[in-house]
């Protein structure tokens, strides 16, 4: 597969995209509505937070995907529909419904996300003429994606997308994605929410495996496994109309590997706007004894807030990453571990060589490799620094 | 048990407390070797990290603790001797050696504990050269105390400590007790050390099952199961010389309660000196399907970067509160939660009540309640609020 330079969700066939602004943001009169529409029926598939407080479109989400006949996802920005109870459910079946008339079609065929401020009850009476204006506004052309991008953001900096192109036997597939979240550099995060449509041919269920996979492997990677937000949410929705099915010989492999190295690319985008964030720091363990021991240990280094002010600071604090290494509940045996930063070789059978790692930390994208000696089990985790910044945007 | 204003370790009878200078801290002439002694043997036991990355001190001990015939604890700041390999090992032993030849007695008597920079050897000239001096300071007043718990101290504002009377039938028990520690504030922290005397008679073993319980339910609750430092110990430390046995009737269970209150207010001390710190938090989950459910929810939320930022703030941001509750793994329905900030309910039955908070986040020591409605699991866990500080101290 190829990135497409300057592609959007609606680079691949069969997708219109609208937006609206109905007042739900501070900052007045940008855009918070945001409308994802299929030409025809279009295969869905969602992977949703594991958080008890799950939010109100989260609830609804899983009682109607996966599903062969998805017609639109609608969004809204600035009020997250989470705590809401009954009246919540509600009003994420009445979105549901709003944009089920405008498309003809069912409700239980609109998928719906929200993501801002949790507790408060929606203003439905503005949601709905919001709905409505970014039905109006429904198109094809990528000036529309880019305002949908912006649409969907809250405290994030910047947006975030991405498409890519697959050449297959017969064709081509196209893949376009748009997401927004950035407070995760703790292990507690803003909602991050991922939008993305291809024109291949699948059933929902397929794509659904698909994307839990992948998921799995990148958005849980930076935030962690269980300790996502009421809202979290991605959503995988196929057209069809690259006449390319997921079941034609050497397609399927290669449309894994398309969406894993697409959500990994959203990731990345993430964690580089993540609240205050300078650097971002890719963490690898390796030689662990199975693959959930090196996950924990990952993971453990990435959700650091020694590890992650140090890297602010460009300090080359090796001690600090094999404490957290230590306290991660991996077995290993400390004589055995290596640790580099970035290709230098701090650490050696758990002693320090007195290598000089203070250039490998002055980079942009700060590499920690820790081998464990105790198995072939990997994992590779992505987070960024902390600075005063992020302290001073989550403490007003 | 009633606390005594300006008590120390050396409050009970049957201790000596010495200590020095030999150069270990970068503040020039600060005293970094402290010495704790029996006039006669001690039963001795102490808890110690789960890291798997156990300094040198700490395998010392484990070695051994817990024994009827302890004489001394040798104390260094400034050097950890933790990822120092066998010369670690060695030089752990040095110290033991060093401190029981001016004792009288073996090195096996003597434990030794070590805090500060990991992953440099010791220089063993000077050590031995401080120990000497140490010994030679020697003494049972209060003032030998004041200055060996600034001795074991290295990012503290302030010293730690507190002491304690016990009366019993036939007299009574004393209990005094010092510590170091204030980087608690994340999930991994600084090393702490506590050292706990008292004049009651009691074996080892027994003492280690009190130690044992007590750290379990105050230092654990702040500094979290499992997330310890390479070096964290805690001591304790019975000369015998009050003529009360914890075997005597009804003296268990007040000596285990006030070794409670002891190592409590310890933590709390710990906590309020977090690096940065402005505000003590103390978190208490009720109401949950057993104890290890509340240990998870109280966890989470005491180590959730937002919600120590929002208390900085002085905000009264239950969305995060909850949120944390949510992916902290316990098994509740959300319908059933309420949120207390100090005495104001903000959630009830998981909705917002929309009484105003704000008073409480602005206090000293903010109290955060939840109760999930699903049992009658119960915890209390303690941390600090995250400032701008936090940050500028663990990124220089």
């Amino acid at each position: 597969m190829e990135f497409i330079e300057g592609g959007s969700v609606l680079t691949p066939n069969g997708f219109r995209v609208g937006s609206s602004s109905c007042g739900l943001k501070r900052s007045e009169g940008a855009d918070d509505i945001a409308i994802l529409t299929g030409d025809s029926e279009l295969s869905g598939a969602g992977v949703f937070t594991r958080n008890a407080f799950a939010a109100a479109p989260v609830l609804w989400c899983r009682s109607v995907l996966p599903t062969d006949s998805l017609r639109a996802i609608v969004v809204n920005s600035g009020n997250a529909n989470a705590c809401t109870g009954a009246q919540g459910m509600e009003n994420a079946g009445r979105m549901a419904k709003i944009a089920a008339e405008l498309s003809g079609c069912k409700a239980e065929q609109v998928a719906v996300a929200s993501t801002g401020i949790i507790g408060r009850p929606l203003p439905m009476d503005r949601v709905t003429e919001g709905i409505k204006e970014a039905y109006a506004t429904l198109a094809s052309e990528n000036t529309a994606a880019r305002k949908a991008e912006k649409a969907i953001l809250t405290t994030d900096t910047r947006p975030k997308s991405c498409a890519a192109r697959l050449e297959c036997t017969g064709g081509s597939v196209s893949i376009g994605a748009m997401a927004k979240g950035s407070g995760m550099i703790a292990p507690d995060m803003a909602t991050m929410l991922a939008f993305i449509t291809t024109d291949i041919s699948a059933g929902a269920r397929a794509l659904k495996d698909i994307l839990s996979y992948c998921a799995g492997e990148t958005f849980n990677r930076i935030s962690v496994d269980g300790d996502t937000s009421t809202n979290d949410s991605v959503f995988l929705a196929a057209s069809g109309k690259s006449g390319i099915s997921l079941e034609d010989p050497g397609v399927r492999d290669k449309f894994i590997d398309a969406i894993y190295r697409i959500t990994r690319e959203l990731a990345m985008q993430i964690v580089a706007d993540g609240e205050g964030a300078t650097r971002v720091i890719r963490v690898h363990a390796c030689g662990c004894g199975n693959k959930a021991e090196a996950v924990k240990v990952a993971r453990a280094i990435s959700n650091s807030s020694l590890v992650k002010c140090a890297a602010y600071g460009a300090d080359p604090n090796w001690g600090r990453i094999v404490c957290a290494a230590g306290y991660s509940g991996a077995k290993f045996d400390p004589e055995d571990v290596d640790l580099f930063l970035g290709k230098v070789r701090v650490v050696q059978k758990g002693l320090p060589t007195g290598y000089d790692a203070s250039e490998e930390m002055q980079k942009e994208r700060i590499e920690i490799k820790i081998c464990l000696g105790a198995g072939d089990g990997q994992a590779t985790f992505w987070t960024c620094d902390m600075s005063e910044r992020y302290v001073q945007i989550n403490a007003s």
